[in-house]
């Protein structure tokens, strides 16, 4: 078991945002909900799924909706318990830990902030290793788990359960309520034995997003480029060095969609890059070639303080490295890429590694 | 206990059709679907309130959506089933009858297909005593019946269980839910005992509807006029007879909205009544003066075969006959009028009742 304690926060924070690919919401609520639980409940338990009972509930869980929602609609502190009574009503057996069902953004620390106020440990764990746009790309859905039942609601005291036949099903479902309910919801899926959770997840997802916030702090304060870290701790390669040129952005079917254009600058003068964006960073175009795509992970690095940026806060001006990394292998299998490749974001090409396109 | 067998089926659709105010969908496909289940397992039990034990439970079901999407998508036979096992899930107690969420049009049926499969008599009574657009526009609502745990589900296997914090929230939900599945939806709501339920419904609902359908038929047989049926059974008010010459018609937010124009024949000769719809006859206007309003009870008759046409089958050039009725008294109460009033339908006048605006 290790503690996370509020000053290792802006690491995890910082880590999460790396991870997220561009997604799961922007860190400063989540960094302030954990803060606040911690304050009233003490540190944060992170365990290692080998450490929990096999028979034990392990429960992915997180919020649902356009992170540019989420902005501005905090949520209450409450949802977590929401979402675990509702649970309760309809499956037996014993929670022994949360989790988050993304690692990425702020959707890698509000669930901590949950288990703190349930009194929960958090398993070193997610449902991703990073973050994508649906709530069933998820490693649970290729392990088969069953996504039934998963507990939904929003910041009043409404609550939906959901017995989907398939994840795509709970996916539509949870969008069309995330919408309906202002682009923002909780969602609780996925409920699994801590048996099952150890091959069904991206395991220390946790402790790696505290690691890499950590690594990257270091070589800010050495004055190093803290893109360095992500070469070291995740094999990142540059993709760009440039200024945000242009950003377009709409909320389309309950997700931010859009596209950021990079121009070069010193080295890669004359070069640029467009993202294109569903919530996440998907892929990296350079004219026509593609220099990254999902489901590697593509980041965009603030080139000033070494932040991540996330997708709902790129603005036009923007000094920023852009890097990319490679995914965790479950997402690199034939079931993976069904799930998570560039055909299922409808793009008409076939996913090739970062590392055979550099 | 009354028996409504196959050749009672008719009637009592064509008095569900006059009572939905235009809505509740076609009654065609509830007529097949009650005929199916007849032929496999023996005629309807109808029974009144007082029958059933007081703390059996009783279980409002209908459909959701907009009855245009009804005439295409006529939904599986299992719904009922899968209603009745979702609930089995979240509620204990045992269920001793199916009631309609509302009378009026398919929807006065289909529930009665679905308790003949189950091996349930169907309860006397119905939500409305109408049709109404909004799945919280019920009497349970006015007599503070607890919408929750509602059940929801959709032709293929998926199972939402819905508690919501209050009625509209139970709208919002299930709309929802019923665009994301096509504009169709079945759903179970307000659970409540059979005590309850003789406090909190319209009563005699399907008798009501097999007498008008009868006296209806009656008529038309003597070459009578059908619209003397409802003179007499319902203190129906003719509003014109003339030629629809205008119909609007769209898909808006999950509903049917529209409007009508009829131009008077005959005796009503240079006159015009305007009928205002969201998937049920809400107002009629002629010139600037209200005519009939919800919640009172406007319906269309065909003039040649006096048959109620719903607001989906509403043609150009069709001979009609607009007639009107008091509505249930529970909807003329002040909490009636708030749920369904002209107001809550977005009108800025206050409700008159039918019998004054004569």
């Amino acid at each position: 078991m290790t503690l996370i304690e509020a000053a290792d926060l802006p690491a995890l924070a910082r880590g999460c945002s790396v991870l997220g690919a561009g997604g799961g919401g922007d860190t400063q609520t989540g960094v302030l909900a954990v803060g606040q639980a911690i304050e009233q409940f003490g540190p944060v338990r992170v365990v290692d799924l080998d450490e929990l009972p096999d028979d034990g509930l392990v429960i992915p869980c997180g919020l649902v909706g356009a992170p540019m929602v989420a902005l501005e609609k905090v949520g209450s502190a409450t949802e977590g318990e929401q979402l675990l009574a509702g649970l309760g009503k309809l499956i037996g057996g014993t929670v022994v830990a949360l989790m988050p069902l993304e690692i990425g953004g702020s959707n890698g620390l509000r669930p901590i902030g949950w288990a703190v106020r349930a009194g929960l440990p958090i398993a070193d764990a997610d449902g991703m290793g990073r973050a994508f746009p649906k709530v069933s790309q998820v490693t649970m859905e290729i392990a088969g788990v069953d996504p039934s039942p998963s507990v939904l609601t929003e910041e009043r005291s409404n609550l939906v359960a959901i017995w989907a036949q398939d994840g795509e099903s709970l996916e539509r479902i949870a969008r069309a309520l995330s919408i309906e309910f202002g682009g923002r919801v909780a969602l609780a899926e996925y409920p699994m034995t801590a048996a099952q959770a150890r091959a069904a997840t991206a395991r220390g997802s946790i402790t790696l997003a505290v690691r890499i916030g950590r690594a990257m702090a270091a070589r800010t304060h050495a004055s190093g480029d803290p893109i360095q870290a992500l070469e070291r701790e995740l094999d990142a390669r540059r993709l760009i060095e440039g200024r945000i040129v242009d950003v377009e952005r709409r909320m389309a079917a309950g997700f931010v969609r859009g596209a950021a254009l990079i121009e070069g600058l010193r080295a890669d003068s004359g070069r640029a890059v467009r993202l294109e964006i569903q919530n996440e960073n998907l892929v990296a175009l350079e004219g026509d070639t593609v220099r990254a795509m999902v489901p590697d992970v593509i980041v965009v690095l603030d080139s000033h303080s070494g932040e991540a940026i996330h997708t709902e806060r790129l603005r036009y001006g923007q000094r920023v490295t852009v890097a990319a990394f490679p995914c965790n292998p479950i997402w690199r299998t034939p079931r993976g890429l069904t799930l998570t490749g560039p055909r299922a974001f409808g793009y008409e090409f076939d996913y090739v590694p970062l590392e055979q396109l550099q």
